[in-house]
């Protein structure tokens, strides 16, 4: 079997590594590249990473025409532009995988306040697979859309979820401390992600108003069966690729070095038929998840509180590895093919 | 007047920041610069960025030469050895800014727990002015010996003790998630401080167990008048200068909208007069205050917590920085000379 | 003496940096800054490092108002636009130090074939000295109009011009092998300079085609009295500021190690009295002058070629610490003042 | 088929390359690890990278062990020590691929000369085939011993030996001017590579002295069938990983432009079947090739000089790619397995 698989928006950094990663996945081939400013060019000439490694020409979207030659689209819009040309894509019979929010949560109203746009599409809202499958893997499989989910989220929840679901942690008090590499901000033209203003200079930003905040609350607390209170507060750090999560939980037991037991050993019965989630025993660092479609996690006592690290690379885990690993999913395709 | 300065273990970071500092000090000069294994070379062989600026030759420590000919002694030595030292250098008559910890901390108990040694001069722990001159100014202008604060204790003592004092937040679950550039773990020969190891990479460290915790809570307390808890996590962070702390707190009114503008208000009121304090409305970068003395600190709502943010340079208000300005307090000159 | 100083095009890299460096100068203040498109801001909103430092609004740029209360204005505006807008600042009489490359070439042919635009002021093209006081104090000194030098230039000329005069090298097959931060390439927005462009990559650009070629063999020729072929090649390299240029020559004589001895007492006989340039015998890395107007050069024999290197700041030898030198010459003040 | 392979000083930065690469080889498979002072402790406790990739055991070197259970070994040791050990596994009929420079020179005394050893298994030296299968494939596929090539070099060579062996360039004043990130440095405790010792700041070292000279000059002539002089200058550049070679050569025609053209044709001829060499029309960026075996080429021209640019990623083409590439020829594998 090959796939045939579409990347609608393939000029950005999520775009870029769906190619490469595509381009040696044993099992899946990209024949199918849009970009409407670019469209024409060879990808090459606007990656000039994917030389000799990928030739194709980018070419303006056409619903039909992807539906007509491929398996899956991979949909690496904006948020609410996305929604529109999925359930183009979707009435077209293309299954579709979308990195944007439009699908993720679960409420129609935390959609519209946090988004502040009209949804194109609001009988799907709440009714769409989360394309995490460590979690939601039978549902992935089965689906003609993923939500594919948020970089910052994805580096919360694998860590969060369980313990919620297991009792382990109090939810109310949850603190999010994120550290993302400056690809996380897109390969838009923003004086901010200058190499000048990003380099050797750590800053938080949209504290108390990130949009990832309400999609941990959300995702969290579906899987954990409970209601939890995050407080999230991403940062840039000077570095391209990866993302640190540094989690600040309160056990319900007293035995705080005991909880730490428990919460490794949940992990741990959670994750242990999963490929990608490693829990460690050294204190995660991004550098030892770059380019890669894993997870670390640890946690640590600190005086009344447990503290949970995770990282992973935001261009892999964090969006395109986990897009692989759902058409993985999606096609019955081993998850690891074309990750490791 | 023009103070006659030593500066003892002048081949680090810290030692290199106050040859810098003082070679644009109007009102004081380096005259002796010592280093055990480098003694002998010019200093400007041990840091080329000195060539041009700073031509004195690298000698061994003698205490009554430095009493014979300084002011003043800049003490850059580790813990523990610095107490041995400095208690030669101040019975030999010489003023004194310790960078070590040894004279930081209140209780000789919990320094011989946190610092695992026996303490060469327990008679002063305790009975040292704390060198932060927003708060011990008088203390420090009458001082022989001065306990220069810690790198990440000033982040987060600066925008926590007027509000502890103040009475606006609560103090028992205080949570202090700290960035730092790489310097900070100074020009000793380590694996985690290459440079292939810390590039594109951002990991916590001594979670739960990093000495400058007990430093946070000494200080806050001491200034707050208060028992505080402080859930302290520093990071290594892909840059070469600099400290950003988010600190997390709970306010004790309810309305954290308001709140945030009774912090702000109550820092206006703490450093209005303070020159290196600013309260800023953006949120602060460490590249913001890149080589100066300055901090900066804002304050947003997010949930039920009030996230602080403060920034720093490690190496300037930091350390060298501080202890230029602290120097300047002892001897009854401006605060800003030289440091702006 | 206090000196007023206007500055024209306040938003850039080079416009922050004369801000910070007049905001130490003691005989010198700020106080008009003007940009298009932020006037009516506080400075400090634009560069948030000059909070506290820097108390000026942005203005509109109007040459009578200038006139009328500065002794002299730095104008930081692109090519072709400067021209202009020094043309009516030195009508209103107000000196001007131009960032430009309008006034630093000896042939209006040259300018136009390089610049692509038709000069504004041909009068002044060959009549305005080039803003490099260890070469042209005396004209400086005397001038209404600095033309202030390009960085590679700059990096270039001090290591060439002496060896060219002296006759010590031949001078038609110079290479210039030059790597600046990404500073160099402005503030403006641009694909090329994002930070997950730039980070962890190094590569030449406009090989063959880059202005500063012509600026350098200009001036190499103008000091040296002869007419060399200089082969410039700039690179852009990940790091904020700095340039080094590593310059292949072939000495006159076949004694290339003695020629090496030579070309270092040239320079200790041309520089020896000059402040801000060091000869130094360690190998000259960017980060021993960052954030000094300090140049270091260093020569090796290497086969039958020497290579010379040279490091300076981009943005200070490179741009706004040579102005502030130049502005010290124009009115009579050590060339040192508010730069060491 | 999968070959088992022997790593040979698994703790460098080479070393993880290998132990990554292998572990997504789907014809070889690492079976024994070794290093001298971490044996005993799991490979994945010295790489935290490798967790859940590499499940091994670091063992001590037993060349017996690894000639009855492994196919090839890497040997990633320091010069000296590496043929020593090679001599061993040699005997032991283990096949070898060899990381230092002990193999690759043709002539002895050069080798001596440059390395400053008694070299110990000298008949070997000029009786080794040189591990660059763009070149010497056949060799390499019967070969008991390859000398993996050096990665500056292979940067060099790459552009320059076809050129040569076309006689289109003059090969008495080529100058390499060369960029290569830190991890070139290798993972061993030294000033020069901390952290803040190469961040933010480019300098050259070993100008006229570095020992990649005589082997680019070594295998430039043996290919090219000339007596090249090349001028050869590394610098340490603030990233991790890449080289970016700019190579000055004077054409023999005196059409420079023209020129450039057939540089190019001759590229295209010699590297059209090669799976790794990618003659590009932009300028080479080490990004463009980050973590890949990939090598890009671009001419241009410049005065009378012909610049050509290289672009490897070190650890990859430059050392452990072309290991696996090597392995790949030895055993009649496809070149592109595993590494694309």
């Amino acid at each position: 079997m090959s796939l045939s698989v579409a990347l609608i928006g393939a000029t950005g950094y999520t775009g870029l590594e769906v190619a490469k990663l595509l381009s040696v996945h044993p099992q899946a081939r990209l024949t199918i590249a849009t970009a409407r400013a670019d469209a024409g060019q060879p990808i090459a000439s606007v990656h000039p990473s994917l030389v000799g490694r990928v030739d194709l020409v980018l070419e303006e979207l056409d619903a039909d025409k992807i539906a007509s030659r491929c398996d899956v689209a991979m949909c690496c819009l904006p948020h609410g532009a996305s929604a529109e040309t999925v359930r183009g894509l979707c009435a077209a019979g293309v299954r579709v995988i979308d990195f944007s929010a439009d699908f993720r949560l679960s409420s129609l109203d935390v959609y519209e306040h946090w988004y502040k746009v009209k949804h194109p599409w609001p009988e799907r809202v709440g009714q769409t697979v989360y394309g995490l499958p460590e979690f939601f893997a039978d549902e992935i499989a089965k689906a003609d859309l993923v939500a594919n989910p948020g970089c910052y989220p994805t580096s919360a929840i694998l860590p969060l979820a369980p313990l919620a679901k297991a009792g382990l942690i109090e939810t109310d008090d949850i603190i999010v401390d994120s550290k993302s590499g400056v690809s996380g901000a897109g390969r838009g033209l923003k004086l901010g992600t200058l190499y000048c203003e990003t380099n050797e200079s750590i800053a938080a930003y949209a504290v108390g108003s990130h949009r990832h905040g309400p999609e941990i609350d959300d995702l969290v607390g579906r899987i954990g069966g409970i209601d939890p209170q995050v407080i999230f507060t991403p940062h840039l750090t000077p570095m391209s690729r990866g993302i640190l999560s540094t989690i600040y939980v309160r056990p319900k037991s007293d035995d705080v070095v005991g909880a730490v037991k428990q919460v490794t050993q949940c992990w741990r019965d959670c994750y242990g038929e999963q490929p990608f989630v490693n829990v460690v025993d050294h204190l995660p660092a991004t550098a030892h998840v770059a380019g890669t479609n894993y997870v670390q996690m640890a946690a640590r006592a600190s005086g009344k509180r447990i503290v949970l690290l995770s990282a992973i690379d935001n261009l892999a885990k964090g969006a395109s590895g986990a897009a692989i690993q759902n058409m993985n999913v999606m096609f019955g395709i081993d998850q690891q093919v074309g990750l490791n």
